[in-house]
């Protein structure tokens, strides 16, 4: 049997998502159920993808079953396409897998032509609202499906009111339309050199090519890679009947949430327009009307939706996102789906969910997206603070969190400032689909206008950014690049700035920010986050107070101290340098003995911040010559302190530079031709260990981690060192003392010979920023100029130093994973790359049975939750 | 049953070599056939590797074993360690599996005493004999197995000479040797603090641990690393009873080869010196006699001795290298080996063995070693300017070849001259282990002293270097660094020289070199080597003359022609650096337009000197900057040409700045971001196949390799662009014409989904230049600042540039090979990184199932026979 490319909406059901798309599959699924969906069909991913297969065409198989798809729906409808009685029209609607709002193409009224307009001018007995329907039309499907500008039809709309003296599109009557339509089509012809097409098929075949298009389109690119979506997936096509929200004052449209998504409170939220098109409430071109103010217009159709809302609540278990559309009186429903919400939302519905008795705690955890919780765990504003600040403007707040930073006027500006280094407020008149990677680094997004539906505030929530939207008490010019105030005043690039996502309000100051506790929900989800997770979760940590700080977030350990950073504090750069400049064995201990004090108290104030807990110390990685000057008066200055000339440091320094550093002289190379410096790291580790017991009781079991490790034979020789110097310290101290020394697997050889590693190493720590570098051949630093390239040609998806890569570095960690337990059964495993914060990586991790993944502080609650999704997924497989 | 670790010489044979080493397991076989052996045993290399597991002691079972075997051995000899009537002699001497020529200690005369000493006196009725025996084994214990300075001890020796007037030891008697025993011994406790060992297992403990260590001198370890020995094979220790050369007019001692170890003539080949020990002979301080006139001197023990030649050269099937000594009269064998010879000597012997029918074709094959052919391919002199030259000297040809080159007098002198890249010819007195480094850098070695079997010469051999030793007509001072010839014309530093390894000639100017032919036994043992291998052969050649060269050398295609090469000649850098520092696509059509014919005349050039053969061209691979100017005048100049401002340019060069370069925007990614590069590349390969057909009729099959790839999107993206292309290009020629893509596997990635590579590449050829660099993590220019560190650790045994690290490399290798072959089972596999010409990687190459390894075209024929000889030992398994 061949495969099925169409579906009748009454032929699918929800759990066909990957097929149907998102939307298909619950538009399928709300006929199943009997609420009042107006009929359709969906074109499946898959055609997509076969659209792209076959040179981006859609094979006559597939033609044919779209065909006959629209005469069983015309059937349905009683309607036929190009009717001069009882003409049928339809909208044509992308629908992914996975949720992306605004990010492809949409198209209305399609089938509409010089004879329907007049059956529908007819039948509605509305010329007005039948021309203005064709003239949309033709406005839509050549800006979408043509690529004609769209601004070439506003100045022939804009020349008709103009002509008539008026200022609404709504003041234009039906003659006026009907003129304006005859021009549309002259432009038209003009453009493409043809008609504009009358036969509805036609029109439909092109707006089905436009859409699966438009799964490729550059926003949907970037998208897609901020959301880790594989370009492979595709979208599906939704053909379904028009119901009209625009015909008249017994229609409207609407978006409605079963719960707030800010907050997570069990209420009906939402707005509606009366007289209007869907894509003119998310558009936020016009405010619309609270939806509970829909009881008091039409307080039938109110109960009736009020109904509908809850029966899909229940059915899915989760909070819906819905959409509908009132046509005559008449309430019809054009989409649910589980909705967006914030981070304390998200928490706040997950718990209440389990309450209510509708979830289980380990169905609620995955109602969670891990990376949302980062919202949480960014600063709040300070009470003091915040107290002695003023609000100069207040919006809707749409999405929580404090923000405090420089103002920036559009992407562009936003994208080079965080390129500075800078922290960004990017204020804009409304955002578009164009602006989101100028969103993705801002640390606030402000509005002029939209509600809270509106592309800013919803963007900003699935990034768990925070957004006030639409306020309208403030001026935004984009061109001259200024934010005038109600009182007059007027703020320019650059200037400080602070922004509420959860009260509105705006400050034009710095106002100082706070980190946010783990308690309420969030504490709630945390632990059953905890009771489900199998992984570990330590952090990253070089200073006590990050070590601090993680504990907070519930680290369970340190599974990477970086030793290196401690030598570049302004007391022990003179020492370091001493060190590195020795010309003896000696001269190298002399400066070592400086710095072994200095290093023993920087480990008993991690031992301390860690309570007993694991800590990883990985010994000295990086080249020696990031630790020297390079500015000439900077060497002078440096060998007056050395007592040495001027031309020897330079000869000295001149002689550690390197063709390729990042594969240089560093990590355990530098232990392999300076033992000396393992033998002092040692010393520090054992003896602050020795002091910490002595002085807080903890037992400290000090994990001793050799980095860059390609060959057991070289892990040995370091490892010898660590031991010799280790039974020293303890028989001087005349203590005993556990240790463990282990090592990172971050070169490629390292983990196809991890058998024989494993045979000195005690564990394993997976550093996958290093891995990734060498198994994929590029540096990090040098990368950044050629990915962009790889990411528009779709070569590469996602950036693999943020999700790990699966294919190629993930298979490397595997073989390491097997064939380290093969040789030590009982080997501990972890990983310590900044993929360790990464969800997706975090699962992986589980699945690749590690026993522990490290982070960076602000990323612990996000790796808990991620083991807990792991534990989930698996049990699901 | 518990492990033995000491064998009788009557225990073992020649197939043990493994654990008795390569002289225990031949003085066991020699014993087996009942030719004249001093008795004794052999104490085994897993005793030494366990000696070094036990932290360098040797265990109490090993003891007791070598206690047992003193006591048989003492039985067979009718004699006792430290008897007053007639004491028991040993000689202790180190065997690992393979030779390693005067790289580990040896020590004689063991067992003597104060005791021994006088009944050695009295037996052989020779005090002088005894007291020279005794104060040679004080020195030889007290250096080897003390570390006590031999000069301390020469300083006695000379001290008595000179207060008896004479110059020779010899003319010392024994009374005056007596007295030197006494000041030896004397020495011996000031320098040790305790008298020297009179008990003859206590010395014998101390000689067998010293050999022991030995194994681990750095000698020893870089010797190891020039021939691939691993260091975990260890050495054995042979214990056999003394026989002495040096007794009087009737004794003597002696080194034979059963052919001529220079040219492989049939016949017996050596020297021999009257009244001396081994040594002697070997260390080249005496010049001995040739072993023909020993006919004269002793005709029965010569006829005896041609008997047991035959004999052991018929058991071995194989050229024999055979140690004998003369005590009394009576003839003892202490040793046989196959001899080592020259290349053209290994190439005559094989084909004489098989025209003998000792040896089959493929047993022949396999006593040339692929790495000797070396020499042979390595300039010899151009007969003209040969003819026009005159020698100054002429001393010995102990390694063939031509050599010329500057002069240099000391091994550290000779590696700084080689590292600045000038070519060397070292000069010594002698040489000794310590100048093994230099003389692997140098063109050639002239020692003034030293017969065909002293150190220099046994080592050049080895080496394949060419070697003039004992030329005795010059004077050599190393500490002036001057070489003073017979005329008095003096030579110093730095001054060219020519050397014939063949004739003995020394020339005291530039002799113009040639290359050599593969002709005669060299062409049929490449004819028989190409009848068994099944790899196939081909040449790295980025020109036509290099790719004449290989075709000559039996290259049976191109493997990796460089297209990157081409670029920096003078006529094109220009055109080449306007592609590069181009703003548009247009600009840079433009450029490389101008690149196109020259790049199509390249390509014409190499497909007609391959005659038809395979070509494979890799595509652009280095980073841009690499083409650029970086001194200001020529960015001034190149800015000029360019019509650009200076700054301008400036800024574009630094633009293009990384950080690690090895791992930045170059191979494939270049081709990426400026598709219009591999389009022209791709146009010049196909317009000149299709050109060099019409003009030449060969039908060329171009094999176009695209490099860097780590993802098979980024392989396709650009093999779309090289499949559009060439159909363009057949299309306005209106030919067809077969040609493929394919890729380097250089990226680790690559190797691991090399499965989903396969989809797209037609072929994989293995760059393990790259491959090793990722792999391990370093790079090849940097890692020289600390591999010397790993070698003297001895964590790497050899440098994974040259010989492949089948371990992690070959691994990935091994996987590629699988994955590869699971998507398309013809896929042509092949190698075109520097190991490509490694015998031991071509083998490894072979066993993973590759279709052909490409080389230099120097590398060629070792190649073809290291392929042939993997086929050998395959069946041998």
């Amino acid at each position: 049997m061949s495969k099925k490319y169409v579906y009748m909406f009454s032929e699918g059901n929800a759990s066909m998502r990957n097929l149907l798309g998102g939307k298909g599959a619950n538009l399928a699924e709300m006929t199943n159920i009997g609420l009042p969906v107006p009929q359709g069909f969906t074109i499946t991913t898959e055609a997509c993808t076969k659209y792209y297969e076959d040179g981006k065409t859609i094979s006559d198989d597939i033609v044919a079953e779209i065909y006959e798809a629209i005469a069983k729906t015309e059937k349905i409808a009683g309607k036929k396409f190009g009717d001069p009685e009882n003409p049928f029209l339809v909208s044509v609607r992308s629908g992914a897998r996975a949720s992306m709002p605004g990010m492809m193409d949409t198209i209305l009224n399609l089938g509409i032509n010089d004879v329907a307009v007049e059956a529908v001018a007819k039948r509605t007995n509305n010329p007005r609202f039948a021309y203005d329907s064709y003239r949309r039309f033709i406005q839509m499907f050549s800006d979408v499906v043509m690529c004609i500008e769209k601004s070439k039809f506003e100045a022939i709309l804009d020349a008709a009111k103009e002509a008539k003296g008026v200022q609404m599109d709504t003041e234009l009557d039906a003659d006026d339309l009907k003129n304006v339509v005859v021009k549309y089509k002259e432009l038209y012809k003009k453009e493409m050199g043809v008609d504009f097409p009358q036969d509805a098929k036609v029109q439909l075949m092109e707006a089905v090519k436009a859409v699966f298009r438009s799964w490729d389109n550059p926003r949907a690119i970037v998208y897609r890679r901020l959301n880790d979506i594989p370009s492979s997936w595709g979208t599906a096509v939704n053909v379904q009947s028009m119901v009209f929200g625009n015909m008249g004052d017994d229609c409207g449209t609407g978006v409605a949430f079963t719960r707030d998504p800010a907050t997570g409170e069990k209420r009906l939220f939402g707005e509606y327009l009366m007289n209007a098109q869907g894509e003119d409430v998310v558009a936020g071109i016009r405010t619309p009307q609270p939806i509970s103010s829909l009881e008091n217009t039409m307080p039938e159709v109110y109960k009736q939706f009020v109904n509908i809302a809850k029966t899909l609540e229940d059915h899915y278990a989760d909070m819906q996102d819905m959409e509908f559309t009132i046509e005559g009186g008449k309430l019809y429903m054009l989409q649910t789906r589980n909705g967006k919400r914030t981070a304390p939302a998200a928490l706040r519905i997950a718990v209440d969910l389990v309450k209510e008795g509708k979830l289980t705690k380990e169905q609620a955890i995955m109602k969670v997206e891990p990376g949302q919780l980062d919202s949480l765990l960014h600063p709040q504003f300070d009470a003091a603070s915040l107290k002695a600040a003023k609000p100069v403007a207040k919006g809707l707040p749409a999405s929580p969190g404090a923000a405090a930073g420089k103002l920036y006027f559009t992407a562009e500006d936003a994208i080079a400032a965080s390129g500075r280094g800078e922290k960004v407020i990017l204020a804009r008149q409304e955002t578009s689909p164009e602006d989101i990677e100028g969103m993705h680094v801002s640390e606030g997004i402000l509005t002029a206008r939209g509600g809270m539906t509106s592309h800013a505030a919803v963007v900003a929530r699935g990034m768990g950014t925070c957004c006030v939207a639409g306020c309208g008490e403030v001026v935004i010019d984009e061109e001259k690049k200024t934010m005038t105030l109600s009182d007059g005043r007027v703020l320019t690039e650059g200037q400080e700035i602070s922004l509420d996502g959860s009260t509105g309000n705006v400050y034009a100051e710095y106002v100082k920010t706070v980190e946010a506790q783990v308690t309420g929900d969030f504490g709630t989800v945390m632990g059953w986050a905890d009771e489900i997770r199998k992984l570990k979760v330590y952090t990253n940590a070089d200073t006590p107070k990050d070590a601090e700080q993680a504990v907070k977030f519930g680290a369970e350990g340190v599974g990477l101290c970086r030793t290196e950073h401690m030598f570049f504090a302004e007391d022990r750069i003179a020492a370091m340098r001493e060190m590195i400049v020795s010309k003896t064995v000696e001269q190298r201990e002399k400066a070592l003995a400086k710095l072994l004090p200095m290093q023993r108290e920087d480990f008993k104030g991690i031992y301390k911040a860690m309570e007993g807990k694991s800590v990883t110390i990985r010994f000295l990685d990086p080249p020696l010559h990031e630790f020297l000057p390079t500015d000439p008066e900077d060497i002078k200055a440096l060998a007056n302190e050395m007592v040495m000339p001027y031309e020897e440091l330079v000869a000295t320094i001149e002689g550690l530079h390197e063709f390729n550093p990042m594969m240089g002289h560093r990590g355990c190379r530098l232990a392999v031709t300076y033992p000396e410096i393992a033998a002092m790291q040692t010393r520090a580790v054992i003896e602050a260990a020795i002091e910490v017991k002595q002085e807080c009781g903890y037992d400290i079991v000090p994990e001793i981690m050799i980095p860059l490790v390609g060959e057991v034979k070289e892990l040995k020789y370091v490892k010898d060192i660590v031991v010799k110097t280790a039974e020293e310290v303890m028989k001087e101290k005349g203590v005993t003392l556990k240790y463990m020394v282990g090592t990172m697997i971050e070169i490629p050889r390292a983990a196809i010979t991890a058998d024989e590693i494993a045979q000195e190493a005690e564990f394993f720590s997976f550093g996958t920023n290093d891995l990734t570098q060498m198994t994929f051949g590029f540096s990090r630093d040098d990368a950044g100029k050629f990915l962009e390239d790889y990411y528009s040609k779709k070569i590469y998806e996602s950036d693999p130093f943020q999700r790990l890569d699966q294919k190629g570095v993930g298979q490397l960690v595997k073989m390491a994973v097997k064939l380290g337990k093969q040789t030590r059964p009982d080997i501990k495993l972890g990983i310590c790359g900044e993929h360790g914060g990464d969800p997706s990586s975090v699962i992986f991790c589980h699945n690749a049975g590690l026993n522990y993944v490290s982070c960076s502080p602000f990323r612990v609650p996000i790796a808990r939750l991620a083991a807990a999704h792991a534990v989930v997924l698996e049990k699901q497989q």
